[in-house]
């Protein structure tokens, strides 16, 4: 949550020179994005999010996720549009060596606490993207699937229990679990993979935008959901589990998207998976955080619980 | 620069819905702003500026500040207007306690190396702001004035040669020197007190906004320009004037309100002292300052060759 790069309102005028959007009006570094930096930019014609990817985005990746907008917004599902340049170029370098794009800019706010009914629109939402990448012809894979796990939470080593001691045991049956069942067999797809509430901005209940579809890849469809199950469905550090957005994001997915049977039977161990992945990347950032970086860090706990969650009432959670 | 607390889009909206603008569509935390936490808000109707003051802001004084904005709008400076809630307060109370008020959005970008067309309008719209609160009846004393930096320097005691050995000689001899001479009797006003570029928003060459007048005080009207100079005539981390930059503000500043002889006398102490200001506040923050905080620490340094150039060349650079 900073803004890494700092752009200076001339290096910004002349960025957007270079798109057919009108002068630059105002220029404000916003406080949103891990590991990018990004504005909101108005012109004389719109208002846009700027952003700067930093070192963690791969310059190669950058057409997949910015075509991935373009597709999905020319399909009718609410996502920003990439703007392109004049020469139709979908993002520029600034600063040097540094990609930047200018994405549309559109309304609406994150909620903390989501309603049932937001989270019933969020699961159609998630499902309407699902059928809308169907014909979308580019491809990535998952770089923080089961394998990714795994290794990031090797690399933990002795931290995890240092973290917590109750860590490293859940890390090492469930990660023996995970190998030994995961699913194979499953449709797949393009999937987000990161629809936290933080990446759907609504409103009222309306879906006014999914965004911030950097990880967004060609895996089991299903896992998105589960993911989106496990980021939306619990409060308190994922103390408390909410059976009513569960409820909700689940009839709003299928209200879109039927799930095949093998799919719903999958939704348990999906949703471990799921934990799993966030507590992979929570624990290894937590250990490999230096204590004055901008970043404050997320508790890995708090996924190792959902994760508990989901292991102890299988099933049930998703009947 | 940073977004200390934290509220949810739900506390948002209800600080909102106190006022007549309209419903939420859109809030973003934005990267400004040393001591708050700042937001764009965007209604139904328009879009603001919310500010929840932290601690350093005595809620005693937001009055000075908030009324200040409406008197100067009202006048035709530009500045942000303070929107007022359905009550006609002036700020409001969120998380339980912490002040925060509404401001009006103005367009405008703030440029690292303005241009004399710029620094002469600012000039202009500084004297216009002097003559303006010619009526304004609240008072602030300065709590940065030369007691303030002859106080906040000795706390900083052995911790200035531990920043350079020259700015513990460079702070002796010029704070004896300004003690001995600083002016009296000079015209007296509110003044902004801080009129950074930071802090000036523009549309090509016109000023659209004078912004974060949260150190406006009465003091010295003069010792304003002398600031605002002090903060715009200079590259490069303080090594370089830029004389064109000074003259084009000077200008400026006198095209709307004339210097009387012994204002302009009296630039060249004026100058040394807002040197001396600076480099006291960053010094004390430098060696008080955590290094795992979210504030980038900035340079004393720069001020003190500031401070050196003003009493290297005296008058002439004002002549």
């Amino acid at each position: 949550m900073a803004v890494y790069t700092h752009l200076t309102a001339a290096e910004i005028a002349g960025f957007v020179a270079a798109y057919d959007v009108g002068e630059l009006v105002s220029a404000k570094g916003i406080a949103e994005g891990v590991s990018n930096s990004n504005w909101i930019v108005e012109t004389s014609a719109a208002r846009f999010i700027l952003t700067v990817y930093e070192e963690r985005t791969e310059i190669g990746e950058l057409p997949f996720f910015l075509d991935l907008l373009d597709h999905l917004a020319a399909k009718g599902c609410p996502v920003p549009r990439t703007i392109h340049d004049r020469d139709g170029a979908s993002y520029r370098l600034v600063r040097g060596d540094k990609p930047a794009a200018l994405i549309e800019f559109l309304p609406g706010v994150s909620v903390d606490e989501p309603t049932p009914e937001q989270a019933r629109n969020t699961g159609a939402a998630l499902a309407g993207m699902h059928l809308s990448v169907a014909d979308f012809p580019a491809r990535r894979a998952n770089s923080l699937g089961l394998d990714a796990w795994v290794q990031l939470l090797e690399e933990c080593g002795d931290g995890l229990g240092g973290i917590a001691p109750e860590l490293a045991e859940y890390v090492a049956l469930e990660l023996a679990f995970l190998r030994l069942h995961w699913p194979t067999g499953l449709p797949q797809s393009i999937v987000h993979a990161d629809l936290f509430p933080d990446n759907v901005l609504l409103r009222g209940d309306t879906v006014s935008a999914m965004i911030d579809f950097y990880f967004a890849c060609y895996d089991i469809t299903a896992f998105d959901l589960a993911t989106t199950h496990a980021a939306w469905c619990f409060k308190a550090g994922g103390r408390e589990f909410r059976p009513d957005i569960s409820a909700a994001l689940i009839d709003g997915y299928r209200s879109v998207r039927e799930l095949e049977d093998d799919e719903m039977a999958a939704l348990p161990i999906l949703a471990r998976g799921a934990a799993m992945r966030f507590v992979a990347t929570r624990a290894y950032d937590w250990i490999n955080t230096p204590a004055d970086a901008l970043v404050t860090r997320k508790d890995p706990l708090d996924f190792m619980r959902r994760g508990q969650f989901y292991a102890a009432q299988g099933a049930a959670v998703f009947a």
